[in-house]
């Protein structure tokens, strides 16, 4: 039986696996085999340079990643290198002295306390179950952290120069020197899109947003942000088919929807803004999501819908997206989860 | 006319600067002098070492805070070294074409978008006003992340032992190797002081709460907690009056409230959890604070109760006060204040 089980392996995971060997939890992490499509450290793995991680002037995300491996290892945490496949959440006893049936509701006082996933009062013992690879592992506390993949488009073109003038974060890569004074395209028609084109507009000589149908998803008021901004133009019914350059991007072949031709724009930059999908599938609805997928948390803490079951890092923000937000999340995480096992103890 | 004024110095203040920077808004920060009685840097520079911030395995306190100012700088802030004496947050008009006297209230508009402090369909800008040293500054946003200070209780030896011993942050140091196996003993009655007590057994031989007065002030359910546990013992009616020890501490000499008599405990190690005070003095009431002070936020994000004024880092938080915690609320402050400012623009 663990203490406690951290799925994911990105800043979030990793500051709270930090933060839970420090507290002597002896914490498991399951980094994952490719989890969500990308390598053990999560997206920061998927960019090269990182510049607003403080502390840091200038560090690649493998290196930065690495680092946060070797710090979490060093603190005595276990790593194990497996995706999770799926989770048991309810909450059963180990023992047969306190059923939990439907029949035989819990404890008023294990209801009160709101502690379903421990041990109460020496009278039974609850666990959730881990299932990776073909191992099942149990443990009294969760911390998920499983991040989210943005979507790409998976153009011709595309895994050659991503990160190449290729990205999926406006404000993760926006500022760097390739995309100085160029001419940038957003893919997308949603409020994000709207809020990185307006965000490129700060280093691009020119945003274009291609928008697939001949309106913008976005909220009325972002719309008009768009529309009236002097360096965003807006081009409906457009879709990309090829990302065009060698070294870097250097162009765009598109087609237009309504009409059987094709064109090129010559770019220096390539932003998808087609959204994120939350690494949320293997929870099987045992957890409360949005309507987006994402894990809902009670503002201001990290704890979710299960008690004993906490989620840090971009599995539950939409909002901020960042290496530093998830690291802070995950950093609560192990605070909650740590607080939640002393009330454990008394 | 600045953009953005920071005030504060710490993780929260300096990843806030590193993001707004990053973002062309040409931060202005205010790292005080000596401000909360601290060093520029904050409270990390009271520590010695850190190995729960993500991506240091070890790092000395002022140390990483000189790395996170010369990103900063790096970046494009620009950094005064003066204290903030006061602020002036009060809405009003630049030019004399939108009065906003009582009798004269904001335009419609301006209210349902609730940006008091920007500019409004150019027919007036408005402004907060930021006084330091003897210069006046004035900037369309702030964020405050002037941070909050432990309290200490000023006892003789207290000075020469800081951080030989004692610590007001049994999270941050609790796990240091100084500590292990000893006895320690924690100051303060509050839930706070459970919590810290707690915290330190899994480390301590034995835990020794120090309480002035005959019962602790923590709630019943804390209060149990710290009674039922085998490692805590509680001292009620004992006030510490002076730290012993050459290079770190040995002892601790206390006075007994109901009596004449003082004796000397042997202990390894000293925390004050006699709570912190937060660095907000200097609003003089103009932003919403909670009844110990902190600076009220709506959860989930930094927005204070003025439109175009976000908060960061422990002058808001009065539960996690992590490094990493503080660095991930900058980074949202500069997010926001960013997304504030670009509808300003539209």
């Amino acid at each position: 039986m663990e203490n406690l089980i951290i799925i994911g392996s990105g800043p979030a995971a990793h500051t709270a696996a930090i933060y839970a060997a420090r507290s002597n939890l002896k914490p498991l992490m399951f980094e994952g085999l490719l989890a969500g499509g990308v390598a053990a450290g999560g997206q920061l793995t998927t960019t090269t340079e990182v510049e607003n991680f403080p502390g840091f002037v200038g560090i690649s995300g493998p290196e930065l990643m690495e680092k946060m491996r070797q710090q979490s290892l060093h603190c005595g945490a276990r790593i194990i290198t497996e995706t999770v496949d799926k989770v048991e959440l309810s909450q059963r006893p180990f023992s047969d002295e306190l059923p939990l049936t439907p029949t035989t509701p819990p404890s008023p006082s294990l209801l009160k306390r709101g502690l379903g996933g421990v041990k109460s009062d020496g009278k039974g013992e609850f666990n959730f179950k881990v299932f990776a690879g073909s191992q099942q592992y149990e443990a009294k506390v969760l911390i998920i952290a499983s991040g989210a993949t943005a979507k790409r488009m998976n153009l011709p073109g595309e895994d050659r120069l991503w990160q190449k003038g290729i990205s999926a974060c406006a404000v993760c890569d926006g500022a760097l020197p390739i995309f100085r004074n160029k001419v940038l395209a957003v893919v997308g028609g949603g409020d994000s899109a709207v809020e990185e084109a307006t965000y490129l507009t700060k280093f691009a000589s020119q945003v274009l947003m291609l928008v697939r149908r001949d309106v913008l998803r976005a909220s009325k008021v972002m719309q008009e942000r768009a529309q009236h901004h002097p360096k965003i133009q807006i081009m409906f019914n457009t879709l990309p088919i090829e990302v065009l350059g060698e070294k870097s991007i250097t162009g765009l072949k598109i087609r237009n929807t309504l009409k059987p031709s094709e064109s090129t724009l010559s770019i220096g930059g390539l932003f998808y803004a087609i959204g994120h999908t939350p690494n949320t599938a293997f929870l099987n609805g045992q957890v409360e999501l949005d309507e987006a997928g994402y894990i809902k948390t009670k503002l201001g803490t990290t704890q979710t819908s299960v008690p004993g079951v906490f989620a840090a890092g971009d599995v539950q923000d939409k909002v901020y997206r960042q290496a530093v937000t998830s690291a802070g999340t995950g950093c609560m995480a192990a605070l909650d989860a740590e607080r939640y096992l002393s009330h454990d103890e008394c």
